[in-house]
This record gives structure tokens, sequence and C-alpha cells, in this order.
């Protein structure tokens, strides 16, 4: 059975890729070209597609540079770095971001008679983005399901957070249960010319605190790693 | 004080630009360019932006095509022509066109400090899509409340739908007193090169027969006319 997972090339959603796939979906990946700061995601989305072989991998281009508010799409605002965020709504939140990508998953399933959608969101190791919040995913999918064709005259679609209430260790030990190869992915919201993680963004920071807190060492080098 | 009105440059879009502005609202009218079939809304989307003299007219290219699933996105199917839909959602619903579209909204509203998107969407005199009805512009609104800073941290998102329970002849006629130029206006599924209605899709069924029952004459020349 098809099922359609968003695939930002990090560790999230590839570890949500390998849970798809163990439980039987094939995988339609989907990616978004948002000329985003860390557009290197794209070849690491690329090569997780490749790494499963899912059966299709999509990338739509969006056009959220032309609407900015974030220092991810607007290259005049900083990433904060240097410690983890844990109060407010930091620069790199993307204006409805969520809500535009899974609007067009949505869109991608009814056209093809999908029902299951796959988003690696997570609600505790994160840089408190309202758009990943249980919450807001239930809400949003009894929406589309009163707004759409395969919701009221169909079977609906799902959405499915199989990282919902998971920290970012155990995600990281689901992975490696299920042979993700971490090497392959990437997490930094301001990597250099040649993709290697900063080291000190919000997401690289909660990516090697998971690494540390599950034991096991991140495969990626990154440019300064202080909790090595 | 700034609004976003999704502005499709046909009658009903037109008429809630007018009624924002009279309620005392500037305008950033919202377009969207997504090769579809009916392009020509593009070029009236404009006009009408000129004729009220919008803040800003913005206008985002979007993937839809990519996605496909409608007859105005996939050049291989029909567009039903003859007479008016009354069962059913026909094959011009664009799946999830208008929960991406209000998405595009939500997120310029955010960027941007903005509270108000109006939508000229209505569930009288339509073509039965899932994504204009009460129930699913309610449900959305709480959803982006729920998935966005500005819900979570300030003031939320109103989307205002000031059409919704008009049939087409009281559209136009609220139109007419707020002095609406419907000539530069367009509601055709399937215009011709010049942009010229075909008269017979659903769009236009439902166009020509609100003007009859409002008692006036719609200004643009149809390729075919049965009800004149």
């Amino acid at each position: 059975m098809d099922s359609i997972v968003l695939s930002s090339g990090g560790l999230d959603s590839t570890v949500v890729i390998a849970i798809a796939k163990d439980l039987g979906f094939d995988i339609i990946s989907l990616s978004f070209d948002y000329n985003q700061r860390h557009k290197f995601e794209l070849t690491r989305a690329s090569e997780v597609a490749k790494f499963f072989g899912v059966k299709k991998h999509i990338i739509l281009k969006v056009p959220l540079e032309d609407i900015g508010g974030s220092a991810l799409t607007d290259r005049s605002i900083d990433v904060p770095a240097g410690k983890l965020n844990r109060e407010g709504i930091p620069a790199t939140y993307v204006p409805a971001r969520n809500i535009i990508f899974l609007s067009y998953a949505v869109s991608i399933a009814e056209a093809n008679n999908i029902s299951d959608i796959f988003i690696g969101v997570n609600a505790i190791d994160f840089s408190n983005y309202p758009d990943c919040t249980p919450m807001f995913i239930e809400s949003f999918q009894k929406s589309v399901n009163l707004g759409t064709k395969i919701g009221v005259e169909d079977k609906g679609v799902v959405i499915h957070t199989p990282l919902i209430k998971l920290g970012k260790s155990q995600i990281i030990k689901r992975g490696l249960e299920l042979g993700v190869d971490f090497g392959i992915t990437t997490s930094c919201y301001n990597p250099d010319n040649i993709g290697r993680p900063c080291g000190v963004c919000d997401s690289c920071l909660i990516r090697l605190k998971g690494f540390k807190d599950a034991g096991f060492e991140d495969p990626l080098i990154y440019k300064i790693n202080r909790l090595k």
C-alpha cells in the first residue's frame, strides 16, 4: 500500500521512512525546494530515497522565499547559535511551513487515492515549532477530511506521526534498530558550502545531545562539536 | 489595517475585495499561478488589483500542475460542459487547492503580522467543492491558530468569508452596490485563447444564471450564451 512520507533528509524524517517501510508501506517520499538556507538537505533527501529504494521521490518547488519571515528563508536573518533554545519560538521557524507542506501531501494523496501520510514531527526535543505539536496535527487532519473529496466522499486521509512522543535519543535508537545510516542524513540549519553541519545551531545541538544520550556516535563530521 | 484577500480575478473574490475595502481594510491581494487551464484569470486578477488600487498584489507560483488530478491542472481531463452540476464533486475540483492557497495566505499573514484573511468561498450556487464549505473553513481556522506562531503566541488569524451564505445573484447585487465592474472579472474554467468565456462550463453557467436571477446583464461576451 502506498504512503506519502515528508522527507527533509533529516534524522527524524529518515527514521519515519524506515518505520513506514517496516509497517509494510510503499514509500513516496516528498521534499520541498524553497531555496532554503540549508538546501543541502535536498541532496541528502535524494540519498535517503535511494537508500530505502522508495517507489518515487517527489521534490516540489514552493515559493516560501517570496514570503520570508524566517532565518531559513531570509538570508538577512541570522540563525541563532550556541545554546539550545528552550523558550519561545526561534527565528528559524518558517511561517506556516508544515501547514503548507502537509497541504501538498494531502493534495498528492488525494490525486493518487492514497490515505496514509507520514510526518516526522515530535514535540519533546524540538525547536518549539507550533506546527510540530500533536494538537495541531490532530486538528489539521480533521480539517483536511472536511475540505477534500477524499475526506468527504471517500476513505479520508490519516496523518501518521510515529515520532510524536519520542525524545531524540529514542528516535535515534529506533532508527539504528531499523538499519538507518545516519551518515546520509543532515539536520543542520546552517551548513557550510560542502554541507558540513555547523554544530552550534539548535538543530545540531538537539541532534548531538540525542546521540550522546543514546550512547552512540553521530557519524557526521561537524565544524564544531562541543559535546565530543 | 492590512488584510490579505485571495483573488482569482473571478466574480466572487472581486466582490470580496470590494467588501473588505468597504470595511476599511487595506488590501493585499493574493493570486496563484499554477499554469491553470484558465490562466487568463491572472490577467484579470491584476486588472482587479489595479481597479481597487490595492496596497500590493502578490502572485505566487505553485506546483499544482505537478500534482494533477483535475481538469484545471491536467489538460488531458475534459472540463464538464452543458449543464449545471448538482451532484457529486466535478472533475474541475483541484485536490486540496483551497487548503494550499489558504496555507500560503496564513504564511504571508504571519510573516507580516496580519490577522485578517478574506476568501470568497460560498456554498449555495457553487461547484460542490468541499474546500468551500463553512465547516471546512471554521475547522481550518482553528487548525492554523494551533499550528502557527501568530496563533499560539499572538493575536491569531481570522478567515473571513463574507459570501458564505449568499447565492450568486445576491453576490452580484452586493458587488454592483459597491461599484464593482464585473467586466474586468472572469469566471470561466475553459476560456479561449483571448480569454473569452465558454458559456457552458459549470462556472459560466452559475455566473450567467446569477446575473439572470439578479436582473442584470453580464458585461462579459460569451462564446455561447444560452441564457440570453
